[in-house]
């Protein structure tokens, strides 16, 4: 039984955590730097909760709402250079994966001085800005992972930093945050959560304790699989969603992600689907691939969610995601190019080649 | 669904661990202080392992080698006097329960000025010295936990320091260290694992995630059960029984425990009853007294050792444990009296008063 598990961010859970928890945003400093985006965090009531708790502890604050969806390098290093002219000690990270990776960033760079061609080494000093994060949406777990996903357009595709100084030092996760998401985007980013722990157990990383995050997190997800397509989602089930979004960045901390996400990063960058979907439209044909060597493996997947074969998840998957996109053959074949060279293709425990990439989004595809 | 959830030491588990992550060792500074006991760390390999990883790693060291079982105020005081005169960067801990739990007592009193009178208050600042530990038995969960548990003359039982301060930065788990461990010993220190995960779930602290880890500790250690009644233990249950023992210092680091602890330090105290046999002793009764009112959620407990009735349960501990201690009435009311006073009695779902543990000392005893 070998394993690594690290996940030093604290998780504070629950109905009005970020208000009930004030005394947190005084731990680490006098001065605070809001990272988000233009809207949601005003909408949601998550920015005017965090002023709030701010101000129950007199601690000052600067706002940098410029984060725009699938962040660029550029809007980082701005970040950074706005929280050095503003002296800010720590970062408070607001938003879907978007602000919260876009944060991470900033946070590194403010501490330490990173060329961008270096930004994506994995080799950085241990200094970096402490973070206390807060998840509006339910995907991306970037509030407990490790990872600050860029786009980065020298490589025409997203790209991570990915290393332990980035964890955030707590995680305020309140589902009445969600609550204003609109379905389509509760169904993308319910799909990342749920791709996230299915690739944590494809993933050669995975061990007992990312099994049994993950395991939990496909359930409460599977749970919500009715409501998703109904169109009807309760708080219970929100708090469902936002909870196995959690574990699922608990999980992909450990183990890494698959060619699933590889393939899904062209999709966004060159198609601009919706990362959620973009995994969601990839994830049953990799399963499919993955199970013609480890048929156990995909079945303890599938058993979390009540099903016996993948295509009755892929038959799900159609109802949740709708009219696909169209993509070329020219288009495919780039794609698979660009996926190979990913640092997530070796991590999976069936290893795809360029050709199994191209079969792979033929058939998500056709 | 509220949560709150830390662990932020690094869990590292497998076999030739110590030695394959030497790295580690020199990542918190140029001279370690061992904390151990005088003779199983030398007799197990894992003195041996630790001090090749130095060597390796050019990292000098001093040896603290005095820590007793169920350790005193007085050993924690003079080995952080020794860490101070010695001017050592870090610690680490080897060992069972005892060394560890000494070893993050000094790592505390090196680093901050604390009275004796002070010592338990749970208001220390937050410096600390960096500590690594290597268990070399399976029960105390002390690798990954924020408890420090010392014998407490003036209170006559054990009370523990209990901080996220004192969370190690790094726990290096490998089972071969416990291969030497004799029956007796294996036997009370997986019923001390055991006790925590199960006294984890019935707390009001627990959570979906310390559950979640709580049950897996608890299938674990019932796997071995037959190996432990027949004394022949395989590599594999060491295995099993090391990481159930880390799942349960997860799950009490998140819970706390219960009045089983409670009840159980007198046993110690007074009686000079083994930690994990002490809590095996009481904790048969204190499923039958909690499942008067939360019988659903004792029988989730009893469904991960596939149990059907908390007798069946009560049978197994008996053989595992054999003839009883003798204990007389008085005795009984003495330690329910001291009982009642600790911090761990109104942790759990159902809050037993005085004459509820005289009931369940008097049946574990009978």
């Amino acid at each position: 039984m070998n394993m690594n598990f690290l996940m030093p961010t604290e998780l504070i859970m629950g109905k009005d955590c970020v208000v009930n928890n004030a005394s947190v945003f005084s731990r680490y400093g006098k001065k605070a730097m809001l990272v988000t985006g233009c809207n949601s965090a005003k909408q949601n009531g998550s920015q005017e909760d965090v002023l709030k708790a701010l101000n129950l502890q007199n601690v000052d604050y600067v706002i940098f709402d410029k984060i725009m969806a699938n962040p660029t390098i550029d809007i980082v290093y701005e970040g950074a250079a706005f929280a050095r002219e503003n002296k800010v000690d720590f970062i408070i990270g607001i938003g879907g994966g978007s602000p919260m990776d876009a944060a991470k960033g900033i946070a590194l760079l403010a501490a330490q001085e990173i060329s961008q061609e270096n930004l994506f080494s994995g080799i950085y000093e241990n200094s970096v800005l402490p973070m206390i994060f807060i998840p509006t949406t339910s995907g991306t777990g970037s509030e407990v992972t490790k990872y600050s996903i860029l786009t980065n357009d020298a490589a025409q595709t997203k790209t991570s930093i990915a290393s332990p100084v980035i964890f955030p030092k707590v995680a305020m996760i309140d589902a009445k945050y969600t609550e204003s998401v609109n379905l389509t985007t509760t169904i993308n980013t319910a799909i990342d959560a749920l791709s996230h722990s299915v690739e944590g157990m494809l993933c050669n990383k995975a061990n007992p304790i990312s099994n049994l995050l993950a395991k939990d997190a496909i359930r409460k997800i599977a749970e919500c699989f009715t409501q998703l397509q109904e169109g009807s989602i309760t708080s219970e089930s929100r708090e469902k969603l936002i909870y196995a979004s959690a574990l699922g960045g608990i999980v992909i901390s450990q183990t890494g992600t698959t060619a699933v996400h590889a393939m899904g990063y062209s999709l966004t960058y060159f198609k601009h689907v919706d990362h959620g979907r973009a995994n969601g439209l990839l994830l049953g044909e990799f399963l499919e691939f993955v199970e013609i060597k480890k048929p156990e493996l995909v079945h303890e997947i599938l058993e979390c969610m009540n099903l016996s074969s993948v295509s009755e998840y892929k038959n799900i998957m159609a109802k949740l995601l709708g009219k696909k996109e169209l993509i070329t053959q020219e288009e495919i074949e780039q794609y698979a190019n660009i996926a190979m060279k990913a640092k997530n293709i070796p991590n999976s425990v069936v290893v795809p080649e360029q050709e199994d990439l191209i079969h792979i989004f033929q058939k998500s595809f056709q």
